[in-house]
């Protein structure tokens, strides 16, 4: 529905899967949904200099872990696909010089190196020596890589459609919609489901200041579905609670603690105690991977302060006075007592989250080892 | 402190209260702060012209009910003070036009037909007939209600004070300040107060959007008056309060229903639920006029809905696509059940209001008639 992150072939087909014929697969690009200029103008970036896909992930143009991901994969093979070389060694180190280049364009964002390694741990692996045929399989990897995340949101969708019913106002914050996704997102994936059911919804979207993702992304992509949006400012969310508007929020997750404790932008937390106070059903959509067992709770989770200047400065105009201090954290952590439900793409866990999420990777590898 | 409101007499001094001495009063000039620029240059608007303080009042260069009510009242002085007739009939019919032309600045603010109506009212009471003493006497009104509000607001301070202790974290919301008033403010008051004392207080100012007055105004009285303030987004409150940042919140209110329901800026109600979660104390903040036992409940305050705009464009760029329903509530109510109490000038009002109010009412309709 949104092609956020393509890769776009050598006969220009603008490609989200594996193809079954591989032959035109390279020499390619990454084309990438230039979200800086959201929701004014939709235009791409296609690109194979890893230059540009630096700035890419840098400037934000693409944005969301999971979209970083894709991009950065993509944007490896891309990169790697104009390799000179015919020594696989040489080749392995190109890649492993470009990765680390990409990789240090939003240093802690997870997925990015996770991405990246991955890609690079397939070349390692692999028997192959012939330098065409090792880009083949580094393509192929960065493709799997974005078809996996894109099936992981239908399934997230899939499954959090059995909490909507027809006529719902669904109230959601920030972006975890098909622009910080290969497509359809997380929290947003439900909201995709029930509208390709039929089910006339109306979603509340949060703005979420400072960077305003829900004014200008969430707002922009529901819209290009065909999907009603409602904006609203963060300060209105009790009020619509009140007025029997919302029927469940749904949020994304940045990280989830073993006992369910989820970190997610920055006033996630205050909707999830609006939505207890209002006994408004609270989910969490997340891939199953967002669940960080090592960390036992929310305490654990460091919160990132960042710069003050994305409050004191809005569209390019200063509007707090220069003596006045900001405080800008960019996440929060709502406790696992106001979750009802984490909705992943395998199952939707149910409180006592320190329970079902032992339970279910218990089962996990009971089946992955018989 | 600050001089939002103010009378500039013949000899150019600046007056917030009827002088000892009258007889530089007049010809003279309504004076304001320029609203619209703050907090990026403090200007001043002097004028006596009709069409000037009628712009005033509707571009929001003069906001907040208290100061309209005192701007309307002076600016009539100072137009009225420049009448040629020498006709109290004729002066009276003068003052009835420049008043309602000056009313329909903003129609729905009290305050401002409130205060008009009383400085005609005294003038058409008075037994005077000799023009230049009816130009005195309205101005000494003018500036008396100027006067009233400021020693009203002081009160109010002096009452908050006994809330608040050294080192104390305070979170506010919108601008229940000087800026709103003659000075002081409501909300804003008791911190003065604490800070005059030698109190070291932060205050937490939510931005408040859309219009973002806390951003603007808030913070820029508060650090003119050298409290330290840190600015927030509205959706960063729940956590600052969880991370045991804030003592008490403390916010202004435009309509307050007998049984102690309060309606304030957009925000305060999701404000008072998270305060209640964490178990601080919420108080509301203003004058016993404020208090119309002529609404038993909140639910009969009706809410205004403001301009799409507000929320979709900022600084004249546009932040939401243009198919993206905006809900703009300017208000929101905050059920009696989640206000520790009421500053007002008078008393500190505990729950359950509608006796409190009610006893209240007796007590002081006693005094009078005794």
């Amino acid at each position: 529905m949104i092609d956020t992150v393509r890769w776009l072939d050598s006969k220009h087909n603008i490609l989200s899967s594996i193809p079954e014929n591989t032959e035109s697969l390279l020499p390619g690009k990454l084309r990438i949904i230039d979200q800086t200029l959201l929701p004014g103008k939709l235009e791409y970036i296609t690109t194979d200099k890893p230059e540009e896909i630096f700035q890419c992930i840098k400037r934000l143009s693409v944005r969301g872990a999971p979209a970083i991901g894709c991009a950065a994969a993509l944007g490896l093979a891309a990169v790697s696909g104009k390799s000179n070389t015919l020594v696989k060694k040489t080749f392995l180190n190109e890649l492993c010089k470009t990765s680390e280049y990409l990789a240090s364009s939003r240093p802690t964002a997870v997925n990015l190196s996770w991405a990246l390694k991955r890609c690079i741990t397939k070349i390692e692996n692999s028997k192959e020596t012939r330098l065409k045929e090792l880009k083949k399989i580094l393509t192929v990897e960065a493709l799997s890589i974005l078809q996996e995340d894109i099936s992981m949101c239908l399934k997230i969708g899939k499954n959090g459609l059995a909490l909507l019913k027809n006529g719902d106002g669904i109230l959601t914050h920030c972006n975890a919609g098909a622009l910080a996704t290969g497509d359809f997102g997380t929290a947003l994936s439900p909201l995709y489901a029930a509208h390709k059911k039929g089910f006339k919804i109306t979603v509340y979207s949060d703005e979420t200041r400072p960077l305003l993702q829900g004014a200008r992304l969430t707002a922009w992509e529901l819209r290009k579905a065909g999907i009603k949006v409602i904006s609203i400012c963060d300060n209105m969310a009790g009020q619509v609670m009140r007025e029997g508007k919302i029927n469940i929020v749904i949020v994304g997750a940045d990280r989830i603690a073993a006992n369910g404790d989820t970190a997610n932008k920055i006033g996630t937390y205050s909707l999830a105690i609006l939505a207890k106070y209002h006994k408004i059903p609270f989910y969490v959509a997340a891939p199953y991977s967002t669940i960080d067992i090592s960390i036992p709770d929310g305490q654990r989770i460091p919160i990132e302060q960042r710069s003050p200047n994305e409050i004191a400065v809005f569209n390019r105009k200063r509007i707090l006075p220069k003596s006045v201090e900001v405080y800008n954290p960019a996440f929060d952590v709502s406790p696992t007592g106001l979750i009802s439900g984490i909705i992943t793409e395998k199952v939707i866990l149910k409180p006592p989250y320190a329970r079902s999420i032992k339970e279910f990777m218990r089962k996990t590898a009971s089946i992955a080892s018989s």
